[in-house]
């Protein structure tokens, strides 16, 4: 089945945002085993909407719409997607309960434009928005499905997952079931290598490597009757990408994030955690509380961003400070053996490092960063140098904090690979 | 004059790369005062991406490719455009001696399929490629001019910027230009009510409104015969807009965002600040870092996330936690002051909420939030009611704490509006 992608924002066209959405569904769509051919972007115009909408639906199966669902003039992509259907639009009245629900919550009164959200086209299947006042829709209509979804990412990604999904695996009359591989600590470039061979022999599974900060994702997908056919295929490939990459590999899991599995190894292992940040501040700690259970192990965290504070909270040395300075490797084991003793946690990491745009040397430049991790008294630092803008380098920093601390507990425990566990 | 964006690249369409080249061709185009109506995506396929390119030729006056330039088999956009223009390739002597340089240069021998990067659609501007193998090309016909461009960014956009820029600049006789008002407080609905009457009225300058998390951006964007010109046309929207929305206006310059409009104001006014977070777990501290000089201000910062941590480190009282519970007016309340008085700061923001999924009830449900901002002994505390799934609960809370914190400060200082200011 052959899928097509309409991101529809004037704001993608005159370049203000970086259409993720467009990466987000075909990495989902190719994931499923549909074939993509085109992406086209088009701004708040009904009539060339209109025009490309036309154009996907006579070429392809299936066409997924994003953006231009809000209450607003310019959104006008469902009123567009009804017309070229040849539906009317109606009021769904469970949408409008749902939108009167949402305002009548943060007890502020909507005003007369925000009803239009909950107007579906006529036969559509609605589908429900948790997280926004728009719901997104399917249109059936004899040459194609026409998939409606909110813009905004956050909104979109948990309706693709939750209602688009299990929609179109119905469509197709073959499984397609894939597997990911993740994997933190090694780079993009030597992952692939490592893969390459693997790449070019295979069809079914097919093998695909996606580079996220500080991590690559490397994707089996196998297409086969049913699942269990499928996943046959898929296992003996994803066990030998385990024995490839041993300890590197934190999951196989969908849903499973980095923090989720750091933390489900501190819990697993009934080990309490802290974070003492500097040029992070409070990004680590910030994602590992994404994870739902890890109030269990994380109680309290510091960001000690002046010299200051890092003295009075986490008892770095003066000395050290004035004999190394605050990005050194003594100071980021100063903060973090002080932050497990403070908070008397089993786990500590400390991050320090220069972010930039300003603060580099010649000796010290931008991008230089030092993590330590403190597990059970014995204290690991290493030294890494990032490359980008001051938020890519603080990202990539959160992500190799938590790759170290997961190699740190595991060598504590001296566990062998994740990969050999299960 | 109408330019349109054609990006070739399947593993765009797999979703294994971001399409980072469209935002930058898209914003640089808008800048030039070119209109863009369409992008689209298209597969290493001759004959989808010939199709592709028929009709951007039809409908544009120029049409941008990026990508299938080089050496291998995959690269055929060249080869691609040259046909649908109806020229030949020819050897272009002077790429193929750049060519034989550059492996010179390396100490390697090129690969025979190498040398097709030096062959050129006859007649074409060839446009020089100093970081890479690949040469770009200008194709001009009688319906459009054609500009093909290499893939790999760190080469596209020096190509972009030193040949086609000065050359799109020739094409054009009038300019572009747009300013955004930013706010924050007010809801994206009510702000599209309040400016929809200048949205109706308005050709030149055009008025959008985008929705982030926690505030709205409104976009003036006015053509002209110079930059002048289109800014004396942008100025009378803004001051309307500016008195329109008064107070809310957190900024009117591109590249200032919340935290730095708020790090802007702590350091004008010399006020020191501190954040003790809860649900948010050190993600409100990670946003007022993302600001470069926010160390002139932002010292310390506390993640208390268990309910002994709240007490150890800002001193909430136990009696408060057990008649009130964790999210509350009262213990919000304390932890701000708590921080405050334990890190000596001008200002503290504190954040308890329940962001899901689960720990929800129905006095308190997921969502429910309690910021308060302390500014100089004075307190304020907010009830907040959220929507959506724990990431964005938290994202929403560090937003309404940024504008809390701006809204405290001001009132605190009586200061009527950043608007009325300059």
């Amino acid at each position: 089945m052959v899928v097509e992608l309409i991101c529809v924002g004037t704001e993608i066209l005159l370049g203000n945002i970086v259409n993720t959405n467009a990466a987000y569904l075909a990495e989902k769509c190719a994931g499923l085993g549909l074939s993509c051919y085109f992406q086209t972007v088009v701004g708040d115009n009904g009539e060339r909407l209109a025009m490309v909408l036309k154009t996907a639906m006579e070429r392809s199966d299936i066409v997924i719409l994003s953006g231009g669902l809000g209450p607003t003039e310019d959104d006008l992509t469902k009123e567009v997607a009804a017309k070229v259907c040849g539906r009317a639009l109606v009021m769904h009245e469970p949408s409008k309960e749902r939108l009167a629900e949402f305002f009548e919550k943060r007890g502020t009164v909507p005003t007369e434009n925000n009803w239009k959200q909950a107007m579906m086209p006529e036969g559509a299947i609605v589908l429900d928005n948790p997280n926004g006042t728009a719901p997104g829709a399917v249109i059936e209509t004899e040459t194609a499905k026409v998939v409606l979804l909110p813009g905004p990412p956050n909104e979109l990604c948990p309706m693709f997952e939750n209602s688009v999904e299990p929609y179109l695996k119905k469509l197709t009359n073959y499984v397609i079931c894939s597997r990911t591989v993740k994997i933190c600590g090694v780079g993009e470039s030597k992952a692939e290598t490592m893969v390459k061979d693997l790449i070019d022999s295979q069809t079914n599974p097919t093998i695909a490597t996606y580079a996220k900060t500080g991590e690559v994702h490397i994707r089996v997908t196998a297409s086969g009757d049913n699942e269990k056919a499928a996943g046959k295929l898929i296992k003996p490939v994803v066990k030998e990408l385990k024995a490839r990459f041993q300890n590197a590999v934190y999951t196989t899991e969908e849903d499973v994030t980095l923090e989720k599995a750091v933390s489900d190894l501190l819990v697993a292992n009934n080990l309490t955690v802290t974070c003492a940040e500097s040029c992070t501040g409070g990004l680590l700690s910030g994602r590992l509380v994404n994870v739902p259970g890890v109030s269990d192990v994380y109680k309290a965290g510091f960001v000690t961003y002046s010299n200051k504070a890092k003295r009075r909270f986490l008892g770095v040395k003066k000395t050290t400070l004035q004999k190394y300075g605050a990005v050194s490797q003594q100071i980021a084991e100063e903060m973090a053996k002080g932050a497990a003793l403070f908070t008397k946690t089993d786990v500590a990491v400390a991050v320090t490092g220069i972010a930039g745009p300003d603060g580099g040397t010649e000796e010290k430049p931008v991008g230089l960063v030092y993590i330590a991790c403190c597990v059970k008294g014995k204290t690991t630092v290493k030294k890494y140098q990032f490359s980008g803008n001051r938020a890519k380098i603080r990202e990539s920093s959160v992500s190799a904090a938590l790759c170290l601390m997961r190699s740190c507990i595991l060598e504590y425990f001296s566990k062998v690979t994740f990969g050999k566990k299960d």
